[in-house]
């Protein structure tokens, strides 16, 4: 098939965890839309809000990445449509984009044994992004964190978390980063002078896909309506990478603390009940989050609303990291810096937002007041 | 129990339907605030927010109304205690505000078998209204409609629905209107006038407490996160007289126009889905709506939400009213006439909102405007 | 790929509905099962409780059948395919087979414009059915209704509805007969005679894969726990033919006489509740139940369960058309005649069971019976 | 209120926790059960299946027990009226049964600095009993454990758990032993001997009064039906004391062990998923059971059920356990020795009924036989 190449300088997307799940979706995705074989469905930035301003062709992104696993893209691909993750089909008529990314797929690290300090780290993965931008010819690039959830760090840790550590080589290679994981990132306290210095954007934390969305429409409306929220239960149950890797408790603490978030911000409290993540791996990557809301109304009647969501994780992720990509390379264009509280439309916990309006609609407000700035500022 | 009874002139509540269960509720749940008994949950204008807009004090309210029925306002108190829809003890508490109120109810019509004609009614209708404010010395009094639920005229009536009867008695005694029903009331055709003519405010209509609640918060994230929805689906499982109303056909038909309203003016089209509504005695005044909504995201993946609402009709509903009688009496204080497009929050079928924002989140902001308002014309 | 062909006398299997998505399924999954490439998932006849009964084994059915409409098998399998019913891959697995049964179709009737009458098209569907068993050398055949359900006969029908007409055939081609679908059938009076003296088994009716599956083993446990069952309401949402047809108010009525059915025998009464069957296309072949059941404990204490069933039609109800035609087949060499009510473990409204315990273990229990019965008779 | 009372040798019922919310339900219900005040919804013994087995009439039942909490019966009775678990009214219409039973309860044991080794506590349990016996002239005691579930015993521990204390006092006192808990009791290893020496019938553990209740009809419909279960997963939301014990990760294992057992015994196998058990104070005596089953039918397609229980758990609780007093109370009086495998029906972890059936329908018809079995002792 002859597709139309954007004329002019391509921004990279440089994906952290290259080979997962949804960094193959988002590559074999990105390819299918700008082919014209499928519609943009769960693109925000593909709206007609986002016209003009200025924002990367889905045909002008270059992707390449770090993954500590093998294994070919475009076998990774069949794999998610034998699981019906992507359809059927896709993986072949966009073979050629596929292995085009995998080719920009570089070793990352720290492996099992490996010997070298943080600072060789560091240095070795800022190296491969910059490498990747001049023999690209790319005018920018932004790092994506896609990888699998980190267990928190309990503190005595002697060296950085690997999320932080590709996070550093972002900043080190000039590049804007995109934390879509739970993970440390660029939050760790010893990042936090070299992203302030940088001049560089960001934004993050944990990408606000399933239960945390619904979550951040339904604790606003009990909140506008004076419903008085008495416990906020739920269980969600996934398979596939991020499955195993929550299903340890370290790693879905730092989960169920950016969940939490939403609710302590909109109510102004955390009400009673906990939230469970449960490996499921018959559910491959498929998740299902069911939460349960005890409520008070006028004269202390108690009532109850229950949801269940059934969505595919790396059908929601996908296209919001193309969002994100756009956005942030856009506003490193526009010179833009530091983190970025307009994109907390995106997030389970996002970066400086302290005091703003953690509802949905109020996300979305600031997401098309983002938009309108970028607009002016071509 | 001696009570702090307010100063100055105080604002009538004249409800038509006074014996039913809203009614009863509002009557009782009222007094049980203004006497500290209860913290005002459900109440949005108990909030900060509303702070001196000069909105009447609860214990400034005084309670009328119609009802075609029998049977004394502490007898009906008990039954809802009876069935959990009260606190047990409240009847108790509270009983001589309900034998007060029950003093100000006046028989609605037409009764079966009732000659008198349209004009007839509706004289006799204001002439209580009138006698009410005049005999309590209030400063002036809000009409609101929480009676069942009547079937759609399919044309051809040759009189007016008693809902717009009612109506168009608000109006000649001079009082703003509160539709909170999906019944015709101002609506109809032959009103238009008199509405327009009167320099009355007036609001409805059909009160949004369950499922149209959160559709009103869902339909806008799918909305903002580009997910497509195919189809939305929903049962309501109701007892109490409006689950018996609302199992007639054409009853149930006025009631899903409002529903289907909020997802056509989100979602820009109505998907497919039926809603149906089940009258289920055995519920009582308790209600249950499931929802089932399926819907689309990248590459054209499937997914499911399905939500179950469990609640207490009268106990969402009572303080609603409450709210909508203090705004509006204000407004109508203030001098505002008119439909209050600003009031669109409480409802499913708001009056004069052609073309604003169908979101809870836009609609919320819009009450808070009201309210700057409201504090600015003091 | 070669296979391995059953020696000796083969089974026909005539499906009425021959072109849709379940028989469709039953050639397709015969045909994967028979050739080892999926293990038998959802056959009863396949566990170790039907070995030594002389059933058919699956390679050794051979399918033929009518339909009204157009439309090769081979491409119906594609389709099916692509809404995820079939397994990706298995129609060009099973081509030949599917190539084979859609020779063996022959056009239904009566079409509109059809002038035949109704002995007419009885002998022209008996001669079909004939001369499948002699061309293709079968032992006997065994005719299984799977066609959309018909609307209920409101009376005054001058002719005989489709259903009865292909049952008659069923007959008069000396083939035991299974109704898997709420239409008439057998079942209509003016075919009673002809059934008792054709000294054939039959056994029907309405396929009892979901919604109604999961009452039979619920309703039980109400009755023996004694909760009592106040309200019984549920909705369905079906995509597909028979979510069309069955959106039909006169066919879901006679979907839903079986579907109370079950709860009226075990729970001695049908509760309150409405179960509705909604039209939903987007959801195409797949199926949502939900039932909620509002009972009482002790001292009248109010509790709920509610239930959601999502399957996929077709590969639910195939499994039991093999099965009943493989029983159905073998209990006609038996000798066995008239109704069969050790079927009822199949069907929502069985056939010959008045009085019998309508409890899924029950009838399981009747199942094991048979099983016995016809091993015995070998 | 004058009310008949039996003539004739009374059975006496010695609750362990007997000032909890079951015990107490249990005390008041049967009151008002035996008073004709209720109709006897949710026994099983009440049905006619049980008529001219012998059992203790409701009135011939006379309660006892011990508690480590203080507090009046009647006040305890009032408390749970307020939460909605007994009806309004209730507690003041048996205020003497109540107080009637509060007089027979004793100090349990051993509280927080309670110096007696268990010999010593043993023989202090027992003496209770039998001079409850004794003084109240009964014909025999049924000791039943309904008190808060106890951690697992890690092992090492160098005394007997207090469940187990409470046991060997029963044996001692020469009574019947019901295990309504998930605690050790009876089965403790040091109480083996002592148990299969005393004669007496004993029956346990667990009693099956939701989710697994549910489960036990489930699971063997996936079975029967050949669909083959891939993950159950669960989560049990309940307030009241067992919220909190079974909050404590220990006493939580105790239970699931449990409820695994009946998908393991039917399913043949534990399917992956995990079940949990939260503590949310707000629901108080009232419990949310939501259950996801994914499972696989005809060519591997994949399914999904959901369901959600909500119910009281002592209102499910104490007509079981009312039915057990019976039950072995009559046993004891028949001769009857040792574990009671026909009790299955009541538990989620039986007693005596390995390779037994554990379908709800196979308990069920194994308590119809010990119907028949008591009858014909008579």
């Amino acid at each position: 098939m002859q597709r139309r190449r954007t004329d002019g300088p391509r921004t990279g997307v440089w994906l952290i965890g290259a080979r997962g799940s949804v960094a193959t979706t988002v590559v074999a995705g990105c390819a299918a839309l700008a082919a014209g074989l499928w519609p943009a469905a769960g693109m925000v930035t593909e709206t007609g809000a986002f016209a003009d301003c200025g924002l990367a062709p889905l045909d002008g992104l270059v992707f390449g990445g770090h993954d500590t696993a093998a294994g070919p893209l475009p076998k990774r691909a069949e794999e998610l449509a034998e699981g019906g993750v992507l359809p059927h089909g896709l993986p072949a008529a966009v073979h050629r984009e596929l292995a085009e990314a995998d080719a920009e797929i570089r070793p990352g690290g720290p492996q099992p044994g490996d010997t070298r300090g943080d600072e060789e780290l560091i240095a070795a993965f800022a190296a491969d992004i910059g490498e990747f931008v001049r023999r690209r010819g790319l005018a920018r690039a932004v790092v994506v964190n896609v990888a699998s959830t980190e267990p928190v760090d309990e503190g005595g840790a002697v060296r950085l978390p690997a999320s932080s550590l590709y996070a550093a080589a972002a900043l080190r290679a000039g590049c804007a980063y995109v934390n879509f994981t739970p993970s440390a990132g660029l939050r760790h306290p010893a990042l936090a002078e070299a992203a302030a210095a940088s001049g560089l954007p960001y934004t993050g934390r944990d990408g606000k896909t399933g239960q945390t969305l619904l979550r951040s429409v339904l604790a606003p409306m009990f909140a506008q309506r004076e419903l008085r929220v008495r416990a906020w239960s739920g269980t969600n149950l996934l398979g596939g990478g991020d499955g195993a890797a929550l299903g340890e408790p370290a790693a879905a603490a730092a989960k169920n603390a950016g969940k939490n978030r939403v609710l302590e911000d909109v109510l102004g409290g955390l009400p009673e009940g906990t939230t469970h993540i449960d490996d499921v791996p018959a559910l491959g990557d498929w998740k299902t989050a069911w939460d349960h809301v005890a409520f008070e109304g006028f004269l202390g009647t108690r009532m109850v609303l229950q949801t269940t969501w059934q969505g595919c994780d790396s059908a929601l992720a996908a296209p919001l990291v193309l969002d994100l990509a756009r956005l942030l390379g856009r506003a490193h264009e526009a010179g833009l810096a530091g983190p970025r509280p307009e994109l907390g439309f995106y997030f389970k916990d996002p970066d400086g937002t302290d005091g703003a309006d953690a509802s949905l609609a109020g996300q979305y407000e600031a997401l098309l007041g983002f938009a309108e700035l970028l607009r002016e500022t071509r």
